[in-house]
């Protein structure tokens, strides 16, 4: 049996010497190497800028859709949008495990997983196209798939219905992070604390903090706030807008009475909402920036501008259990599984 | 004595609520607030964006420059180019402090320092232009500017020549950054090692690992490699591109024995380098991005898509004390002085 590199690069064909990901073309012959995960696909999760281009490209006819889908991966070897260049997740069971991994993976054959590594990477054979669900990116596959070494997936749980699963293991990231920071007694701000990962975080946050400590959710439409406080996730609320550093501070300042935040977690999705963040945080503190929208730039010279000595962490998708962590909490709130159920399942 | 904000905001004449950077206009009266000091300056030294950008309109002509240096001061209260945005700073002696920082600053009356904070925030008032000095963007005046109490600054000292403490200055960051995160033992990775901010942390990290430690220097060019293999900075010398993460990582491999680096300090100044730098670090190590190159998308879906738990600070250009650590390098490494004093001085 083949020895294969932890990151898939042997799968690379063309061009040579680069990651899965960047690669133009992957061999997606099915044959595993002694430390891939082979799986048997039951549904791609198309990532929802790619699906919309396809869509597009299609007018719409579902047969046009399943020919382009077919194309790309024919061509590439993965189900990787040409035009967009993303991809997306998928749903399948365990099929076979390579001996290298034993003792290394709790994985069992049979077991049902969602991937939780880009399809934009993931060797991908398409036999046949079942169902395209076209309201909800789906697309049910009879096909395989090849899961390398460091690849993250997650169990999908038997008690936690499937797309309630997936909505939550979307923004896993977020709570883990937020878990593994706060300590007992920190004052944390979770800006964008009203949005689907911003509440896994309050959750989290408040869970850590204790009783000496403070949760702030800071929300931008009434509506999505009093969603946040009735299921009681934190003890301050604030509606401000996050793109408004001074307005922002101002408000942190009163409810902290001048001391600021220890932690502040940043999950919005719009952009310039980095400055609010730093000056929203206390010297010597921290910011944990999840937002894909923020700038790289506009934190680090912000930070400078204003002279604040803040560490700043970029918002890594993954940490380990991040899945676990993340799903326990659909187990231990009844309150934010039923907002969860309501909201994205 | 009117009371002035930490961050400035009190000058904010046009948009009223922002911060004085994003402001048009900004108070340049030179009354200061009680949190104010106030700078006799004596040399601006423009951003290199914007000083290419009024030479070019000035078609190079001295008068010219001035000119539109002028109106951009008389229009903004600051000089934040129009065009590009950007600043500089300034050298000058210190004339006035506020009460309300006694005992809050150790600066004294007739100190002479560099600002650190850009020009795109600070008040300025331009009595007289004496001397253009086109070829190292530097402009000496006659007149004032004002320094927030959030503004950073380093007081020059008298042994170091005034050219070599301001190309110090401007990646201060960076070395006292690696002087806060490397631990004695640790695995210390270098990426853009040979360049001007680069030699610095090499130098730090040398110090702080220890005897049981190991600092690896990842440069570009044999040149520059070289020039730090002279002065010793390092204990590995690795030639490579940082933009080929395969290559870095099988590089990297090689000197830790597969162990991989417990810091990755990036200090290059091209693009995509982020998967170089999250392959060449071990699982819950730590990477530096000190480059203003990086993109904060490519780092956090770099990461997830190979599953690394690996922790990513953005480089904030200022933590406490910066100035004075990056300056003692200058006293305690004479080959690295020289070296300075070749390239950048
Ligand atoms: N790092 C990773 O691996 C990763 C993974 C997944 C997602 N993300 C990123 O995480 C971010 C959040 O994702 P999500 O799914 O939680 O999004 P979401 O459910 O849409 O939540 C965003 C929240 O931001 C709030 N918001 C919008 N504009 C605001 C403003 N000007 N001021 C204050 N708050 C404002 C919204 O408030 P309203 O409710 O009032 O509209 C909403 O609650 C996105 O940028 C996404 O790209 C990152
Ligand atoms: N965060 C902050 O506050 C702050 C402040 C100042 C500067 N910076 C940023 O820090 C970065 C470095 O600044 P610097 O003044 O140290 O720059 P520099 O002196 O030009 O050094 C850059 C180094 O990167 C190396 N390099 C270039 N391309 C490479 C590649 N493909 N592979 C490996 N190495 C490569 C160069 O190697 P050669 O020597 O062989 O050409 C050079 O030694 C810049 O991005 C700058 O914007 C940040």
């Amino acid at each position: 049996m083949k020895k294969g590199c932890p990151y898939g690069t042997h799968r690379v064909i063309e061009p040579k010497g680069v990651l899965p990901q960047p690669a133009l073309k992957i061999d997606n012959n099915m044959e595993i190497y002694d430390n891939e995960i082979l799986i048997d696909v039951q549904t791609l999760n198309i990532d929802s800028a790619s699906f919309t281009q396809i869509k597009e490209e299609a007018g719409g006819d579902i047969e046009k859709i399943k020919e382009i889908m077919m194309d790309i991966v024919n061509t590439r070897g993965k189900h990787q949008n040409p035009v967009t260049g993303s991809g997306g997740m998928l749903i399948g069971r365990v099929e076979k495990i390579g001996p290298a991994l034993e003792g290394k993976t709790n994985l069992k054959v049979g077991d049902k997983i969602a991937t939780l590594v880009s399809l934009s990477l993931t060797p991908l054979r398409i036999d046949e196209i079942l169902e395209v669900r076209k309201d909800i990116d789906q697309v049910d596959i009879r096909g395989k798939a090849i899961l390398f070494e460091s690849g993250i997936y997650a169990v999908l749980p038997d008690d936690i219905p499937e797309n309630l699963a997936l909505s939550v293991l979307d923004v896993a990231g977020a709570p883990a992070q937020t878990a593994k920071l706060v300590k007992p007694g920190d004052t944390v701000l979770v800006i964008g604390g009203a949005g689907k990962s911003g509440m896994l975080c309050l959750y989290e946050a408040k869970k850590r903090v204790g009783v000496t400590g403070k949760v702030i959710c800071l929300g931008y439409s009434q509506e999505s706030i009093d969603r946040v406080k009735e299921a009681n996730l934190a003890d301050y609320y604030i509606k401000a807008d996050a793109t408004n550093a001074v307005e922002v501070m101002e408000k942190i300042k009163e409810v902290t009475n001048g001391e600021m935040a220890d932690i502040t977690i940043n999950c919005v999705n719009v952009p310039n909402t980095e400055m609010a963040s730093i000056l929203a945080t206390k010297d010597n503190g921290l910011i944990y920036f999840f937002s894909m929208a923020t700038s790289f730039t506009k934190a680090a010279l912000g930070a400078e501008g204003v002279g604040k000595d803040v560490t700043m962490i970029i918002g890594n998708g993954y940490t380990k259990g991040h899945a676990e962590i993340a799903l326990q909490i659909m187990r231990e709130s009844e309150e934010l599984r039923k907002i969860y159920e309501e909201l994205y399942a």
